[in-house]
């Protein structure tokens, strides 16, 4: 069994979050699901739902696999060292850390993307990058894996890029037989990226 | 303002109903999302995370919208008056009840689809079909709107049949711009539906 901690904060994007947990959900006999925050209480997501949090911070940094979402709550402008700190030592143990969205510009502030390949949010793209200035920011790319890291463009990209680490976990069967049941059109090519040239970065 | 109310019940698919919220939640200059329930506690999800409850459904069913997702814990087999009652006092009002996955066997088991065209989730199609045995259901489809019945195909399917409905109400080109903003690789067409074949259907 590997352990998923899913980290919110108030205001992190909708989809960044439960894109992920529906294709990650469905291996419930491999995989344990936690929602983490800094606090106990409900958290907020950027649409005004709120998720019961399961355990904070503090209780535990030790998961197999970290999800961290972005959306406009996301804590980079207003570093919050609580969580940043927590990503830093969930890392020493993690076997990968996604992020998705600029979820990225958040995990690049703790350094841990230094000297890496990495992406993020095309619309955010100019944005996001001053928070890692030392990251190789790939500007076309549905997601990036580099070693442990794997970061992924806007919102739905974050389903693509979970199916790439289910399909890298469990076999290519098991990520295909999870799209399939979902109805979902895989983009199963990580350079596939047609928003980058929208928002004129290619 | 619009109103919309997005059902919950035990063990409701996740991105049935995070799909569309993520679409129809970035128009909240035009869009107030409320989440229903039968009862007031947090609701968990078919992936084991907990949502709070905004309204009951004894306190209103007057609104706009209606979203009712599916999954496992879809209330067919065992009817939930209170919730079939609701649906069918909900419609009275409503420009648009729109029902992502095994949502739509849920709606066809108040009558409201008899008569009408409609589809479901692919992969339990031929189990959906006996809820609504009065229903025109389709088998190859990614959404049907008969009326003010919007009915989509499995899980991610939700999320194509919301940008269609945004685009009813507000437009094409803001249909696009969340389409852009949450790089989404929209399906606009609504016949497109290659699990249809797969699951042997067609």
């Amino acid at each position: 069994m590997k352990t998923l901690a899913a980290l919110v904060f108030p205001e992190f994007q909708t989809l960044d979050l439960f894109g992920p947990l529906e294709m990650f959900g469905d291996l419930d006999d491999e995989i344990e699901v936690t929602v983490v925050a800094e606090k106990a209480e409900p958290v907020v997501s950027r649409h005004g739902q709120y998720i019961s949090v399961d355990k904070t911070l503090s209780q535990s940094s030790t998961y197999d696999l970290i999800l961290i979402p972005g959306g406009r709550g996301t804590p980079v402008e207003n570093k919050n060292s609580a969580i940043n700190d927590w990503i830093i030592e969930a890392e020493k143990h993690a076997q990968f850390i996604m992020a998705v969205c600029t979820g990225g510009a958040l995990l690049a502030t703790t350094g841990l993307l230094d000297g890496r390949r990495a992406t993020t949010n095309k619309q955010d793209f100019i944005w996001s990058k001053p928070f890692g200035p030392c990251v190789d920011w790939v500007t076309q790319a549905r997601w990036v894996k580099d070693g442990k890291f794997y970061t992924s463009s806007g919102v739905s990209a974050g389903i693509d890029m979970s199916l790439a680490v289910i399909s890298s976990l469990f076999g290519n069967e098991t990520a295909e037989k999870i799209a399939l049941e979902t109805e979902y059109d895989w983009h199963r090519d990580p350079d596939w990226d047609p928003f980058a040239k929208h928002h004129g970065l290619v």
